[in-house]
Order: structure tokens, then sequence, then C-alpha cells
């Protein structure tokens, strides 16, 4: 498979979408990025690369940080997590109250911010220094030992951020996140405002698509069994309320993220990432979605 | 990789939950059904085989039917099926008249009750004999032409199927169904009424995972890239409020049935079929959900 | 208090709405009714009476219809009526199925489809002859002995009543209406069918307003204090998603219908019905809301 | 009428009642205040009063104070206000988020947390300093200078006031709030803290229940229509979940609060009062609303 012509075909495809859709502008950091970027990279499990565009331009990698936490939790707590967040695909927008409430406070999974603000508790009580073993565990999955937190980021979005604030008082409420709420809040932005490019993504990811290589780093250790089931959920929840969407079109298991990047992983064959900011009114990349749609597409091989 | 063993050692640690869980009792028919009853079959796509206990007794596929009607809807509308019912998972039980309130008559995806009775509709709308279509259809796909409906269980379910009822209703409301209720819910309920041995779906469902292979039978023909993504919303859509229960311990595309039927397939690989009545408490086989999660955690091999 | 000056002062000031809104057209039969039609009745508990417009002509009364049934149920079960439905507002548009649900069958309301639906079936098992009894109650009650249903509107709403038919089959799935659903649908929409003047319906409702008077008529008897609570639940309960601002700007218990029609009473002091059968979006009449509050700002006299 | 007879005869009959319920305790402040305590105060527009028990005890009048803040915000916004707030009952209980949700941040009415929320908004708004305007209003509405806050109870409420909090975020993000959340809340818990007697409330009340008097106290000032429409907002929204309950069995306009005061009035007849910790399951007092029950049905008097 001649990856790089791959992505060079599909950077034509999806040229004419170049300027469909809008950046977030909720945080007011992240609508100062340029929008008009767009960068690829994909990782072969043999070690093949390809890469288009802005493909070592750090992003801030916002909810894809989820799959970093979900892997940490999942190694500290084993299946106990499960009682803590639940595994199951959210009906509805990725933000939503409702279902928080009508579940007791319970989170669906990991990946709605609700979900999230819970693994960030969990580990908030487990480390002593929780924000180094967060930033360590991810410099150390991607081999890349520069990448850091953009705390003007997590800033500006914890200061706007009152929705999540809304769903982390709604948890406190329902005891299921045992430290203070200012201190989740910002543990939760640190995590999201994460800056990594395409090139570094797609080599932390590449620990996901190849559960034959044993997964460990920066002691966070996973087996086989428990980086398949990470990658099952990333499949079922990894794009809030349009997964079937994902399911369908690109029918591999990946996360999006608002600051315009998405991942996503062929188990055993690659772990690709692409990042452009406009996005669609679901949250997720115009240019990002149309990519991964036509890789699947070109090379006829999806996980289904 | 020796199925006929492997089937046979998942038998032996399953057996202590033969008497968990409880079957369907709504429908009077369904209840007279011994409930201890146990058979699984695969076909590989390679030709090879594997069976345990009753694996050649017909049983009620119920919902099952819904990946048929799927697949002749798919045929025969193309994507503008996707005008009429959506592709995203429920997070609400599978019977929920909310969420179709909330979206206005639009059922979540193909699967959910609402969804089926759109996809009844569909096929009343556009077939002269549709009760025959369907059925050549599931005679052809599975090479078994003594399948048949269950008129007395159809009929036994039409009797006692008032939330079917208030879910056709509504969609007539919404505009969403063009025929009769009465027509519509009839067909709906016999379509779930067929009856088939765990070998005579698994050889109908090697259709779907073997999509190398042209998928056409009775004149309904899909294209590779359609089989796909009938696989895609098994995954994501396939068991109700379990779906990622399912993705996270089994990893496989499937479809359940209140008879006690589920469906599986490791595209191109197998396809597997297991049944067994007693029910948990979201309608899933306590038996199958058990033997599907030990077949693929023993080959250690899903689709992630 | 000049009441006939009073109506005629009010009716100068409705008159610039008189082609606001339009008439309800989901039921052929009424969509046929001229719009442009407009009548007033008030009875004082003193005798006194004042008339505008058409109010001798007889109008469909729909959902005031709910009252008298109200009304028999109470005479018939006591305080054993709130064990199948309850008393408490209703936060949502009057034919949500969504509360229902989530109250796993328990209408809120007496006077939201799903309770006047319960009423039905309450009626049709305890009368031999029910729709004999209710129609001799109205009669009585407004001492006008020609009242009668008019069947080819109750067939025409039947006919095109998805949304009531899919609360009456979730209802039975809930197991709170014990008669068969063609049969509790039949006789809900024949007592909405009955046809009154305003004349006729404010004498019938005299009864409420002036509980000092014995209630009984064609064997229904209540108490001073139950017609009281009657009077309580129109207060709360009558104008579905509009009862504060009905609160709000009139100031009365009330009950509206599709039809056009509303009666409100002044405990003790009148009864007073309005006809118009142009709606607000609510489902109300818009000069008959607006004729209501011009007459309780002008009397500067309502129950706060 | 012999109003203190009455009252006697009354505290008999609710004697019974004296250990059914409990006392709020998720303010630890108010966990504090012993339980079985009892007070009744009754105010008629002719200057007669009547009194039991410990009806010159001041307690903490919680949720009544949405009235008086209502009374204000009605002064200085007029019908502008509805803008801001919905005047339609409550479906759900006193502290759902999801009605807000659905509703794009625009709460049901002023007596749910969240309408008291934005209330608190306006006042810090439009006011130099709020907090002593408000006491000013309270202190001459009820003639009785030396009423103040508690706040240690107030600060004792905003520690473990998260669904509060949830709340104010939730209205900050939809835009309905103006002021910083902590202020806000801050202000918002302070009026809820007010410690008033029976004695003292039921005189305040006066002002309501007395709307032919002049509404002027402390610059705010009312029309006797805004009065009457308190007083139905009161009826129609004061009572949580159970205003329907409340309506039928009571009859009157009234305001509970958590403090285990209610306050109820019979428009142009008198005010009454009545106080009592222990609450029943939707956190109204047990002794006070069956001594409000009895009050109405012994004097046969109510405004239906």
């Amino acid at each position: 498979m001649d990856y790089q012509q791959l992505l060079e075909n599909i950077y034509q495809e999806i040229l004419p979408y170049a300027k469909e859709g809008k950046q977030a502008d909720y945080i007011p950091e992240l609508a100062k990025v340029n929008p008009d970027q767009f960068g690829m990279f994909l990782h072969s499990i043999y070690g093949e690369t390809a890469s288009l565009g802005s493909a070592d331009t750090r992003f801030s990698i916002q909810s894809i940080s989820k799959v970093f936490a979900l892997a940490i939790c999942l190694s500290i707590k084993g299946d106990e997590l499960w009682k803590r967040v639940g595994r199951e695909p959210s009906g509805t927008a990725f933000n939503s109250l409702i279902q928080l409430e009508i579940e007791k406070g319970v989170p669906r999974n990991p990946f709605v911010n609700a979900g999230a603000i819970v693994m960030a508790d969990i580990l908030l009580s487990h480390f002593e220094n929780p924000e180094r073993e967060f930033l360590n565990f991810v410099r150390e999955v991607s081999g890349e030992p520069t990448i850091d937190y953009n705390r003007e980021v997590a800033e500006s979005e914890r200061e706007f951020g009152y929705l999540n604030a809304a769903i982390a008082n709604l948890l406190k409420y329902h005891g299921t996140i045992e430290n203070d709420i200012e201190s989740v809040l910002h543990f939760y932005f640190l995590m999201c405002s994460v800056e990594m490019s395409c090139r570094e993504l797609s080599l932390a990811f590449l620990a996901f698509a190849n559960h034959r290589r044993k997964f460990n780093y920066a002691g966070i250790s996973l087996t086989a069994s428990q980086v398949k089931r990470i990658n099952a959920i990333m499949q079922t929840c990894g794009f809030y309320d349009e997964a079937g969407e994902f399911a369908y079109f690109v029918g591999l298991p990946g996360k999006s993220g608002v600051g315009g990047g998405i991942v996503a992983i062929h188990p055993l064959q690659y772990s690709v990432v692409v990042w452009s900011p406009r996005l669609n009114s679901k949250g997720n990349s115009v240019m990002g979605m149309k990519a991964l749609e036509l890789l699947t597409t070109e090379t006829k091989e999806s996980i289904f």
C-alpha cells in the first residue's frame, strides 16, 4: 500500500471542502488559530509513514486527551472504573445534562464531558502529582518529551466553561466526584489543553493500533485485551452524536476534538491523524471527517 | 483454528449460567418454548463449520429479522433510506417513545422498534407482495427453502403489542409511515416471527461476513461497501442499551432477538449464531452473550 | 354589576383580534366550521344573564367535556380516582407522551388527553350504558334535553387520532386502562363531540360556580367540597401549557376546548362561556382568552 | 369567625402528625434546629389575629423569600420580567435541570430555584446595594425593623449548594444571568436565609391578601392588579411538584420553604403562616400542610 500516494489523492478530493465549517469560537484562545490549516499523518504498524500539509504543527488536542485519560484510569482502576462511569453510547449531544440527571450522576461513557470530568477526579485522587504523571504518559507514548500543556488555553476554557462547571456541580451533588470542583475542572481543562502535532498524535495512537506490542509507558501498562476494549469504546462513543455516522462512513475506531483534530486507528494496521480547525455542526472537523471517509473507501479496508 | 474444539471449551465454561435469566413471557407463544435449550453454530468464510447442542432446532428470530429488512431496504432505497431513519445509537431502552417524540418521529436507527416499523412500511409500499419477497430473500440468503413465518406467534405478538402499536401510531402522527397502521404492524410482527436454526442463520449471516463475495439473493443486491455499512450499524446499534457492553466484551458486530438468538460476525473470518431462551434484564440471551465473549477472548481476535 | 353592558364593552375591545389565529384543522369535520363566529354568555348565581353574538349556536365542546367526565368519575369513585390519575399540572404540551412514559402510565391530571382517556375507561367499566349515562348527565346539568353527540365529528376524530391512539396503547401497555382500546377511544371521542351553545354550557357550569346549591344531576351527586376541588383542578390544569398564563391574566378556574370554547367560573358569583373558533398556538381561542382577561380586569374581581 | 378557637381545634387534629417527616438536613445549619416546634399565626384584613404555639420564634424563611423577590422584581421590571422567566407550573421537581436545558435556560417560573436565581441576578443589576434594599423591603412590609439575614445559614447553604451552582452555571451558559455566578449565588442564598416568625410573615403577607390597600414599602410599589397576579403565581407554582395537591386540598395561594414554613392567603380575608420543621417527601411541612387543609375545610371557605 503506497500510503503517501493515497493521502495525496485524498487531499485533492477534500480541497473543495477547505472553506466549509467554522472553528470553535467559544474558547477565545482557540478562536485565534488560523482556520485554514490542514495536516495529516499516518503510521503503519510496520513503520511506514505518510504525511500531508502541516503535519508537524501542534494544535490543541482537546477531547482526544480523553483517550489518554481513559488508558491511565483503566490501568490504575481496572474494571472497577465502570462503577463510576458507563460504556454505552450517548444518544444526545456531548454536553447534555439531561442524561446525567436521569441517570443520577453516572455518566454514560468516558468520552462525554461528564465522564471525562469523573476521570479527572480519579486521577486527582490517585496521583500525588497528577499534572506531571499525565504529561509524562503522553510524552512517553508519543516519544516526544517537549509536549506540554497550554495553560493560557486551559484558563481561557475555565473562564467560559459554564456548562462544564454545571456538569461538575451536578456530579458533586450526586457524589460521583471526590475532589473539590475547581481542582477537578482545572485539571480537566489542563488535559484538554495539551498541544501535539498530527505526527506526534499518530505515533501515540500506534500504541493502541498495535496491541500486539506491550503497552507500558511511564508506568502505565495495559493488557492487549484492555487496549482492544479502549478501541471498542472509541468506536461506539468517540464521536458524540455522530458515532453512528462515523462508523457508517469510516468504519474505524476514532476520537475527535474541537481543536479540529481526529485520530482513527485500524487495529493491527495503522493509526492516522488528521487536523483542520473548521468544524461541522456536530463539532467534528469537516475536512478531517471527509479525509478519513476517503481513506477507508479507497483502501477498501475498514474493521467491517 | 479448531473451531469445534473451541466451541466445546466454551460450552464447559458457560454451563454454570444455564439457569440464569428467564425467557420472554410478554408474548404467550414464546413463553411456551422450553427455556433450557442451547445451540451454537459457526461458519468460517473458508467453509469450516462448528456446532454445539441444538444447532438445528428452529427458534423465533425476532429482532434478528431487522438485519434482513435493512438489507432489503438499503438495496431498494440506497442512501435515500437515511431520510426516513437515523444511524445513531439509541441512548435509551429499545422501545422508548421519548426519543421518538423529541426527534419528531424519525427513529434513531433501523434496529429500534420504531426504525423497524418504518422499514416494514417501506417494504409494504415497494413490493406488490412483501410477505413473499421478504421470505424469498431469507430463504435464498440462508439456502434453505423451508424457512417460514410462524403466524401464531405473529398474531400473539400483535394481540399484546400495545407498545409497538403506540409507536406505530406516533409514527403515523408524524407522517413517517405511509401505509395503514394495522398492515404495517401485521407485517412487522410477521417478519419477527420467522423461525430459523443456528445453522441456517449462520449461513445467512456469512453473506454479511464475507463481503468479498457478491451479495445478490432473490433479486436483492448490495455492494461490498453497503454490506460493510450494515455491519457497522450492527456494531453500533445491534444491542439496544447494551451496544457498548457488547462492543467492550465481544468486539464484533452482531444482533440479538428476544427469542434468545444472537448472531455475530467477524468480517472476512466467520459468522456465528448462538441461541438460548433465557434472557438478561436487557433482553439478550445470558448464555449467548457469555459464549460470544469467550469466543473472542479465547481466539484473541475481535475487530479491535 | 351590569353584566350586559360589561360584555358589550368587552366586545368592542376584542374586535381587533377577530381575524387572529386559525381554527383547528386536524379534525376535518371541525375544519368545516365558519371560523368567524363569536358568542358569549354569562349566568350569575343570582339569575342575572348577559349575552353576546351567537350565544345560542351549538359548537363542539371537545375538551370541555373532560370536566363533565371528571364530575361523574369523582362521584362514582371518590378519592379512589386519584390512584388512576394525578392532580398535578403538566409541564409539557397537552398530548405529550414523554411524561406518561416517565411516570409509568399514570397521567398527570384528568385534563391531559391521557387522563381523559383513563376517565373514559372508568366510565366504560362502571356503567352498563355509558353513552346514555354521560349524555343524561350533560342534559340534566344544563337543563337542555336536546343536547347530543355529533357522531360524524367523533368518527372523523378517531380516523385521524393517531396521537390519542398512541396514548391509549401506551396506557394499555402500562395496565392503566381495562377495556379494549377501540372502545375506550370511541367513547373518548364521543364525549368530546357533544355540541352545546354558550348559553347551555354556561348554565351547566353554574352548577360548579354555585357550590352552595346541591349538586345532583341524573344520579350524579357531589359534595360542595368535591365541587370546589374540581374547580381547583380547572384552575391548575385547565389550560395545558398555558395554565399559568390564564391564572395570571384571568385569575379564574376554567377549561378550554379546541372547538374554540372556553368556560370560566367565579365561584359563588357567575359562570361564563365564550366561543370563537380561531385558536392561538397553544390551542386556546384567541378572542375567548382576551374576552375573559378583560372581564376580570374590568370587574376588578378574580379569585385572587 | 372566631379564628383563635378555629386554630385551637386544628391544633388538636394535627397533633397525631407531630413526629411525621423529618427536617431538611442537606443544610448543616438547618439540621441543628429542634424539629419538634410548631407555630401558627393568622391576620385577618379587619385586624383580627389568632396565634398558636411558637408563633414568635423566628425561623429560616428559605423559599418563601422568593415571593418578596418577585414583588420587587415585578415592581422594577413590570411585564418585562416575563422575558427572563416564565409563569407556568413546573411538571418536575423544584430543582430539575432537565426542563431548564430543554427550554434553553428560561426557567418555568419565579419559584423554581432557577427562576429565583434569575431574580437574584436582576436585583443585583438594578440596585447599588441589593442586600440592603431587599432587607429594607422585608422589614417595611412586615413592620419589623429587627428582621435580618442569617449569614451562617447562607454560607452553609452555599458550601453544599452544588445543585444550585449547577443551575446558575447553566443559566450563565445560556446567557440568562448577567452578573458573576458567585455573586448571584451569594445573594440568592442570603435572601433565603432571612429569619422571621409566623407573626411577622403573616403581617408581611397581609399586604398581598389585602390588595385594596396601597402596596408601597421601602419604595417598592405594586398595583392591585400586580398583587393579584403574584397571588395567582403562588397558586399555580408555589408548591413545586405538589401545587395541584395544595390547590386540591387547601384551595388557597401559598408558598412553602424547606425551613418548614408555609404562608397562605385568602384574598381580601386573611393571611396565615404555619411553621413546623418536619417535612414530607416533597419538601413541605407535614403539620403545616395538614393545618392549612383543615383551616379551609372547617371554615368551608377557599378561593374555589
